[in-house]
């Protein structure tokens, strides 16, 4: 699988389905194919099939019900979001920056995937799809008007990274990335823990960090699963001596 | 002057109003704000004017009823078009490669001015619009969609070039090289006398070629004002002999 193959465009509760054909159009431009859609909203969706210069990609398309769903299998998930000075521990990564850390990514070992995603033209990623993400993907733009439009994000983006047709890394050592999935029950068991230790506090703003620091953690499979062990063991000896 | 305003973006023919605003909202995006509308269809300009976040371009934005005048002050001109094998005299550069063609053009004079041609959604730039450009803007796309969305190859165009906010380049020597307009008038009269001389075809490929080689000379103006001279009295010459 080439690595082209295995970076897909993750479109996050799009509403607009000239956005969306954009997007698709955009990724046939530089090469892309796997578009996912998530918190789809059906009828934008079906109305976006026709894009013209997309009908492969939008043909192929899957709807997922929530992102979680969406990006299950992937191991490198990047987020496109202005900086934001409220969470300054979520590296920020200009498409230039971020072109090396997914090469390497790939390169790491065949069964990781990256992906990209995009928010809703209205409020862009919330900050808990942000809290999938390992790091933020951010589009140097002016102070006077930082916000842009769906569809031009994204071909910024995807030309940005968009590599020599041929290119596929051969993995040198195989120490796979834990999936979204892995991570997101490590999160869920993290978090049922540090609520049973009474740490959270009722406005969720602690269930986000220890959420984002997760993701931080750069954890291997392996890794993911020790420790899901480790805390599944403390929670279940906290419940039996309550 | 910085150099972000002494770099235009000519929409020429552009249809439909959705591209024209997002073309100018990518301006905005990053830091140019001089758009021009040549062959403009007035009904789109005028529904353009109300795109989101690129209020104050679309305000300033003026029409033209030809490239021509549209670039009439502009000493370089890049067309963004796929590159062209019937045409190989004419250069082809990415964005990327462009861009130090262009700070350097910025810095050799301070009355330069650089365009960027995008044409129609339909047909792109014509052969005629391409004989006033000194070279191809080109995309690196992919051979099985390489046709991008007017609105998006303006957003990654842009991007390319986008220069960090306070670059202003110190002309060092002041060689000005030709506008537009002295080009032009140069074009005509040798074409003139090229007809007179029975050289060109009625099929017009010839009449092509004259007016690209006139761009490829990178005439200053000094000298295309020398060189109309010449020819004008050549012609001169020639029809009273006649």
């Amino acid at each position: 699988m080439s690595d082209h193959e295995r970076i897909t465009v993750v479109l996050v509760a799009a509403r607009n389905p000239l956005n969306i054909g954009a997007a698709a159009r955009a990724m046939a431009n530089f090469g892309f194919s796997d578009l996912r859609i998530a918190n789809a909203y059906t009828e934008s969706f079906r109305k976006a099939r026709s894009a013209v210069g997309a009908e492969d990609i939008l043909a192929t398309a899957h709807e997922y019900a929530t992102l979680s769903e969406a990006i299950t299998d992937c191991t490198l998930v990047l987020g496109a979001a202005m900086p934001d000075r409220r969470q300054p521990a979520h590296p920020a990564l200009s498409p230039a920056q971020s072109l090396p850390l997914i090469l390497d990514h790939l390169a790491a070992a065949p069964e990781h995937r990256v992906a990209l995603l995009f928010g809703s033209e209205k409020t862009g990623l919330t900050n808990d799809h942000l809290s999938r993400c390992h790091a933020l993907l951010s589009i140097p733009t002016w102070p006077a008007q930082p916000s842009m439009n769906l569809g031009q994000a994204v071909a910024v983006c995807l030309y940005a990274l968009a590599l020599p047709a041929d290119t596929t890394t051969t993995p040198q050592e195989s120490v796979p990335c834990a999936t979204d999935a892995e991570l997101d029950r490590l999160t869920r068991v993290l978090l049922d823990l540090l609520h049973t230790a009474g740490y959270l506090r009722d406005d969720g703003v602690k269930n986000e960090a220890a959420a984002r620091l997760v993701r931080r953690l750069q954890l291997s499979s392996a890794d993911s699963s020790l420790l899901l062990g480790m805390l599944r063991k403390v929670l279940a000896a906290w419940n039996s001596r309550a």
